[in-house]
């Protein structure tokens, strides 16, 4: 049995391991994926310091990394559709859960479901594919699915974090008048380059929008996203920064507002985000790291030190 | 000048007044009413008792009373496609705010705007169609319109009040397993009457519900709401005791539930509810007092001593 090097979770708060791990063989109906970029995700910082997330996290130890593109090395048994050589991406959110339920991405090899693939479409890179599976499938549904962003309309985007770069760039590309809330003055400027109308720190600084789209999710900024909306207008919640909030049901009930919980989405979600991205118009800020890099740029972003998005590039 | 008795709110936390006033007549572009019916309601109390109401109500002495129901006494020029002695009733959402910006239904006459008149069907008297303007197209709005409840879902139902009563047996009617979440027990039998499928002290004591509307609003409720539905479930927000609510967005986003407040209606709204009414299926409880009672009844209301809805009648 050939082994692989691997960075594994052993215990909340304790640092990855870089293990010695057998490569994994496909069982009936799935794929082996040779790992060519994976991205870094908040919520891999979350499922390494919080130890609620050991509910639904393991065994352990496990192989991290839920956000994965590659290339078909072997395709399992009752497996139809896929072909050795293809490129793809997996669907973080279906059964394979990868770098939750199975070893995922932070390998140069892992396992998959086919009904978790994507097709990764020419003219897109592997790291731009691996983010996209995650910073570009939540904000897309959020703004576009839950959302039903119309061409036209006023969107307020809070939070400039990788999502919300990534769902402000959607709607304005979807012919929205964006309005972005961020705290940080430093990333307004990137806000303006992302096509957005108006940048301030706090969403109750704009009004009578149709729909806002909350990234950050602390709380305060649900209840000032319903104070920011029309009547009739929508609030999408994706960020999830407290696990409460405090928000005015008089302002819900008498501006007839719609609250929407968005997480997630589908293999179809991320398909269309890759075409905004094979087009050139829709392209996130990457920083790529390599394999060795993973645990140090992990502790980055829990330190809130990295604006754009990181990926492990093999 | 002719003049009426009218029962007037001279200003917050006073008793109504029963005064002698002019009797109002049409300008062009509204029809004089004959009020025979009106309901009396807890935003009345509201309005008596908490000075916040100041803002959107008046100017004072104002004829109180938003649930009319009536015969058309006089046309005013302009108007076309209503006539005299046609039995109808006002939306009191409409333009015409009686009760609200101009005199009200607590007197014999009132004027109003016919893009706010619902024709009364035959078979339907005047005390249930004025407790319908209000007490009918509140629920239905909730249940149907903004709930899009489908037939063979699981709803929940939270308060069992005069709203919540009518909405629990129009999610029946429409083919809903309803569950009533109701903390006064003296009330659960009628919760069965209306035909519900299970009765709780609290909506947490059910699971996987569909769909849940909050006609009471105490804030924990909403927050009991979005426990309680299944993914994607929805929940309506109708009820408002609180102003605001603790919410759980860690439920909101992982189970995808979708918010929406609710309120008020449209003129058909209240002609579907008319319909309901007259097949007699929907039958709410209603209690008939006279002209002179309307004071004494809204106290009784505001200590919480009435079941069922109240209905002046003339």
């Amino acid at each position: 049995m050939t082994t692989m090097k691997a960075w594994q979770m052993t215990a909340t708060t304790r640092p990855l391991v870089l293990a010695e791990v057998p490569v994994p063989a496909p069982e009936p109906g799935e794929v082996l994926i040779e790992v060519r970029a994976a991205g870094l995700c908040h919520t891999d910082v979350g499922i390494l310091h919080d130890p609620t997330w050991l509910e639904r996290v393991g065994p352990l130890p496990l192989t991290l990394g839920h956000e994965i593109a590659g290339v078909i090395r072997e395709v399992g048994m009752q497996v139809q559709g896929w072909s050795v050589g293809e490129r793809v991406a997996v669907n973080p959110a279906g059964g394979t859960r990868p770098g939750f339920g199975r070893g995922g991405g932070y390998a140069p090899l892992c396992t998959a479901l086919p009904d978790d693939l994507v097709r990764i479409p020419e003219g897109l890179d592997f790291p731009l594919a691996a983010a996209g599976t995650d910073a570009g499938r939540a904000p897309y549904r959020a703004v576009v699915v839950r959302g039903q962003l119309a061409p036209g309309e006023r969107v307020g985007v809070i939070g400039l974090g990788g999502l919300g770069q990534v769902g402000a760039r959607i709607a304005v590309l979807r012919g929205a008048e964006v309005y972005v809330a961020e705290p940080k003055q430093e990333l307004w400027a990137m806000a303006r380059e992302l096509g957005a109308h108006e940048v301030a720190a706090d969403i109750t600084a704009f009004s009578d929008l149709d729909l806002v789209v909350d990234f950050a999710g602390y709380g305060s900024t649900t209840a000032g996203a319903i104070k920011a909306v029309r009547e009739f207008g929508r609030v999408v919640q994706v960020g999830m920064g407290r696990l409460e909030s405090t928000i005015s049901t008089n302002d819900l009930i008498l501006k007839q507002v719609t609250l929407l919980g968005s997480r997630s989405g589908t293999v179809d979600d991320i398909a269309a985000v890759y075409e905004m991205f094979a087009s050139g118009e829709l392209s996130p800020t990457l920083e790529q790291i390599g394999f060795d890099d993973i645990p140090a740029a992990l502790d980055r972003l829990k330190a809130g030190q990295v604006t754009g998005r990181l990926v492990a590039v093999y």
